[in-house]
């Protein structure tokens, strides 16, 4: 059933602008969905996508301009006259319109803006521009269907009728006073089976969960997401109804959020994707391997000091790189579990009931790990002892990196401090260290070299 | 302006049961939105949690339940009759009835369907049961409103009255011929302003994206999220509309597979949350250990091999640990990437172009971690060749390591597996004994030993 985006089809588009077949371009891709005209954009190059978005009707482009990669959008405005930027603004969503603007060079993006016919919807996107990129006001749009409590049910369809022309998508219809301030919302339902001359304030659903407009984006997904909104108005101080946020533009949010997460766990400290450029991707990656580097030297640094123990316990150098992997993947484990349940807001208990229950798991863990260990010492050939001291110690330093993956994202997370980054890289480099560390320590205690 | 559950109220709630005042609960729970009551609920036991949802109004605790846990939920219905349960479900969208009914013992399940009083809504959870878990038919919910084609929009306006009543969300009005078949769907807009005695075959929008019942739910989720829709239908294989997947429920699957991919690589194998029992936590961990715990003694294996070293060139040893980390870091950082980009679908390119973007990546990595290697060698007073060896080997080991990171994912990607599970520990432990040998291999080579 679905519509897809073939070879050919890219292939005939690439033909068509060589040839500069204008007629054909445009009944070709007439059809086609904004969605899928971004993808066919996407796979062509700068010069062939700038002739198709300056070819077609710009309540298409306007569209498929929002969902190509934010580098080539520039790329492709940069090609644009202010004039054929402005009439593509005239046709976005003011939020869509605002985040376009917001990428150009200062002074052309004041240019655009002054080109902007409609006074209004100028007006409307500087507000936008002056809120902080992602808070409530960032993220919202204009485009609102309002009423007034005072009118009655006749004369709202009226001016809903005229409102809705520049609406895209009416999800809820909000009812304000005549200052303007947000008293409550008005179902479809309601409007649907009430009469004509019913007054809107006898009808309208008092109650409606708004945001203000410096509120965090997060919060605004929380809320969103825990009271199933598809849309949620927003205030200014004065309680004044000023825009709404809508769920598609969360989903991408929330979606970034879990990237996000995903990457620094990874070690990835920016938000880099598979095609950026070598440079960009390096940048991205190198501080994180450095700090790798660093955790890796100081194990040296500490073998250097049981160099001693090389005569008689060699085999205990053989077991560093088990040890560190045991101490980063049980660290990460942990920490990637806590990460999860503080942003899902379900991490419920004491710290001491969180304490014992990292200690006992570990203990599992751990106490299974070391009888593998001591079998495999047996049919290796080792001394029991010696098998013995690596599955004791390994054990310890399982409890510790479970501890130390647990707790440091919980004390981040009460000092404010986003927890995701004390996963992956950083919990890894300090696990490896630690766990080296201890390992040696405990070796010596129990073999005493 | 946001509500908070605080810790007074959920005791005041606590209190109330115990003395089991049912008027005063009643009362101060009855201008609580659901998903602040299921909050509530999810702070008591499970004695005070049954008594509250038997206690209120069914058309609060559905919705409440729904929010819940699904052990804690499970654990409620447990307490409660099959008519109780029935009950709820009379109150809930088809698609949260039948997720609570699969929940339930097969039997139980039976009888709770038998005991629901609106035979039409039996049958629809009936059929919803039907369908595989995460298609859209497992997705979606029997609630929408649908017209004919040969209606006017004054019997269209007159029938969505009536079926207003059972959809809390009107999200798309959608045409139907007379067999049932989706023929489009029809705007608010569109309604709104035509003249009542029009056909709604002269209004109607004839193009809607739709999916049918076996539609993946990662390829549902993807249509919605490209083409920007916050309802999609469905329909059956003789394409008539059957349901309807709105963009709430698909937040929640998009975000458990972000999750999803998270614990993967993150070494975690089910689904487990920071609240689960210490069995359960050890179930979904201790299998990825265990694999780490086999690379590890790969790696001592591959170091008693190479132990002739250790007379002249002890300091080898010193540095597998740092070897390892840089082996599964970028192994790591490169698998993330690919498999982000995979699941976005913007790996583009071919695969020569990835091999030798991947190697320049590397290199520069590489030969800047290099330099640090030879700087600390020096400080630290080793030998110039033995820190040349070091950094040479790391070099090699970390463009191994990328070119395992990136491709494992891609051919896992192209046979049809899951590439999110050579992300983590798979790579990490692979890494970790590729790369140690592959030091010691080097290292042999310029030293000769």
């Amino acid at each position: 059933m679905q519509f897809q985006v073939t070879d050919e089809l890219i292939k005939e588009v690439k033909d068509l602008i060589k040839i500069e077949d204008e007629t054909q371009l445009n009944t070709v891709l007439h059809e086609i969905h904004f969605a899928d005209v971004a993808e066919i954009i996407s796979e062509l190059n700068l010069s062939q996508a700038t002739y198709l978005i300056k070819l077609l009707d710009s309540e298409k482009t306007s569209e498929a301009l929002m969902e190509l990669e934010e580098d080539f959008r520039e790329r492709i405005l940069e090609n644009l006259s202010v004039k054929e930027i402005a009439e593509e603004l005239e046709e976005m969503d003011t939020d869509d319109a605002a985040d376009v603007v917001a990428e150009l060079p200062e002074e052309r993006a004041e240019k655009v803006i002054a080109e902007i016919e409609d006074e209004r919807r100028a007006e409307d996107i500087k507000e936008l521009l002056s809120y902080a990129e992602d808070t409530a006001g960032g993220l919202m749009a204009k485009e609102l269907v309002k009423v007034k409590e005072t009118w009655t049910v006749a004369g709202c369809v009226r001016e809903m009728r005229r409102q809705a022309e520049k609406v895209t998508r009416v999800h809820s219809i909000y009812v304000v006073d005549k200052e303007g301030k947000l008293k409550g919302r008005l179902s479809l339902k309601d409007l649907l089976t009430a009469s004509a001359k019913t007054h809107i304030s006898e009808v309208y659903i008092p109650k409606v969960d708004s945001v203000t407009v410096d509120t965090e984006g997060e919060e605004v997904a929380r809320v969103m997401q825990k009271y199933d909104l598809e849309a949620i108005p927003v205030v200014d101080h004065d309680e004044v109804l000023v825009g709404r946020v809508t769920i598609d533009d969360m989903v991408d949010f929330i979606k970034d959020e879990a990237e996000k997460d995903y990457q620094l766990a990874a070690g990835i400290s920016q938000d880099v994707e598979a095609d950026d450029s070598v440079w960009e991707l390096t940048r991205a990656r190198l501080p994180w391997l450095i700090l790798g580097l660093f955790g890796g030297l100081g194990s040296v640094f500490i073998m250097e000091n049981f160099e001693v123990a090389l005569t008689k316990y060699r085999e205990l150098f053989f077991f560093t790189p088990l040890i560190a992997a045991m101490a980063g993947n049980v660290g990460v484990q942990s920490s990637a579990i806590i990460v999860q349940g503080l942003a899902n807001d379900n991490v419920k208990g004491s710290l001491f009931s969180r304490l014992v229950k990292e200690i006992g798991l570990s203990l599992i863990s751990g106490v299974t790990l070391g009888i593998l260990v001591i079998l495999f010492g047996f049919f290796d050939g080792m001394d029991l002892l010696f098998s013995f001291t690596i599955a004791i110690s390994m054990l310890c330093v399982i409890i510790v990196a479970a501890l130390v993956g647990t707790f440091v994202p919980i004390i981040l997370d009460k000092r404010g401090i986003d927890p995701a980054i004390a996963t992956g890289p950083f919990i890894t480099t300090s696990n490896d260290i630690f766990g080296i560390f201890l390992f040696f320590y405990i070796a010596k205690l129990i073999l005493g070299f």
